[in-house]
């Protein structure tokens, strides 16, 4: 038996093959079956010392405790060591309670994944105010990698008039990032939030955009609001073009008929969360983040 | 500010409120707001300094989310003492790896429910191999109620000839409770599965029920199987009527007409899971139980 193994819940489970098979790892399906009341019951196979589980949480309540109970078998199973592989990682946008009463989700899930793995790792967590991952997984190891160098990647040979833009100061790290990596110009937003769905954005004052192509980039797309509000500016202000590339897609899928309407003429995101705008695969990324668990 | 109150999930406001009405504590509305990417935003009113959440865990897992979300609320907002009564308890039913690799999901949610909580207080929890409730929540205070003086209550004045019968070895203590408060004799079938809808009982060589009226008694009915095949055996042995009563309710509502085809005359559940056979409040039994928080 191997000393490491990838195992993946059902969801996540043709990306954990292909990065396994990078890593020369063996990987297992952790099997979910749904009993007609609710309740689910989770198997896993052959837990090695290091146990990888590979697991993106978009929807991620029946996730989380597939999760907790994949996790009980392994450790019972024999695994040592836990890392949880989770390109998007749930509940990090509500750190702080912006309403009496408003239960900070991020610190409640990070104190169950500390709980349960020895690692977390992913891509692009939504941290606003808290400013190093590591203090959501207080004790445990967390990394919280860039998508950034597999979107510059598969970005090679841009226009250099492009303008990297971001919806706002939440996006400046990741913007300036690609901006350096592509050696492109870059501009963010202000932003400002009026409900779920509603938002308004200003670049005013900033780098001139009239004439030129524009690549939106933002970690994640869940409403579409922020997206959509940023490309209406942004063809106000001049640019002939707009391109978007984001990290997670949590959008519903019939969503890029109205992106086109509202003049984004292409929209690419990770393979973090299956969806059908992916085109940008992170298993390099995720597979460097991986190598120390090989020693 | 009261020093202690009701907190309740949306699903279990109605029973929360009458709870709470008869023991005299304010009762608060746990609101959950459910983003379109399938996150969910939990909101909490005034914690008191004994903070008793009511939330029956059946289709539990979005609830067990709401659930660690409100306490950590409840807790910043100096909840010193949370309570959860769960009239229904997911998962106790796996507990143990019935196959090689299967998680045992009881202990996965008792450490989960240990980690949050100060005392869990349930009903009729489906305890086979784990003879003790407290051993699934170590270092907590934990109570597992019993249903059957509230079922024998709304039975009083049953047919004395009635004999009360319950699936299988696992259901004889509640039977054989239920029998001695109603001063009915009592019999338990043997039960072999088959996969989650099939299922072979035999009362064989017990007491005799030919001309007999049946009192079919059971704590979770799920996928009705179960039950279903008792109501067939129970006829072919020459019960004259079969009457179930059961803890929780779990099987969709249009299974009723099928358990009325199978020979049940009637099916009625306590206020646990609210389900259309709801008849038997659980009022007293809770209110008994918490009497001790209100000291």
């Amino acid at each position: 038996m191997s000393s490491v193994a990838v195992h993946c819940l059902p969801s996540g489970a043709a990306d954990a093959r292909r990065l396994a098979a990078r890593l020369g790892l063996p990987v297992q399906g952790i099997t979910i079956h749904q009993f007609p009341d609710g309740e689910i019951k989770v198997t896993v196979s052959d837990a090695a010392p290091t146990s990888i589980i590979y697991a993106s949480l978009d929807r991620p309540n029946d996730k989380l405790i597939a999760l907790l109970f994949a996790a009980e078998a392994l450790r019972r199973g024999g695994a040592k060591r836990l890392v949880l592989l989770a390109p998007y990682l749930c509940y990090m946008r509500q750190d702080a309670a912006f309403h009496p009463g408003e239960a900070i989700s991020q610190q409640a899930i990070g104190r169950l994944l500390t709980a349960t793995f020895d690692r977390v790792i992913t891509v692009d967590a939504h941290l606003h105010r808290t400013s190093d991952i590591r203090m959501v997984f207080p004790g445990i190891e967390a990394d919280n990698l860039s998508a950034m160098p597999a979107i510059a990647d598969a970005l090679a040979g841009i226009d250099p008039a492009t303008v990297v833009a971001g919806p706002d100061e939440e996006s400046r790290p990741w913007v300036s990032a690609l901006a350096a990596l592509l050696g492109l110009g870059h501009v963010v937003g202000r932003k400002t939030r009026r409900g779920d769905r509603s938002v308004e954005i200003d670049f005013a004052g900033q780098i001139a955009m009239a004439g030129r192509p524009i690549l939106l980039v933002d970690d994640i797309v869940s409403s579409g609001g922020t997206l959509m509000t940023c490309a209406q500016t942004l063809r106000a202000a001049g640019a002939v073009t707009i391109d978007a590339v984001i990290t997670h897609a949590l959008f519903p899928p019939d969503m890029i008929e109205e992106f086109a309407r509202a003049g984004i003429r292409s929209i690419r995101s990770t393979s973090s969360v299956a969806h059908p705008t992916n085109a940008i695969p992170l298993d390099r990324v995720l597979a460097d983040a991986l190598q120390g668990e090989l020693a």
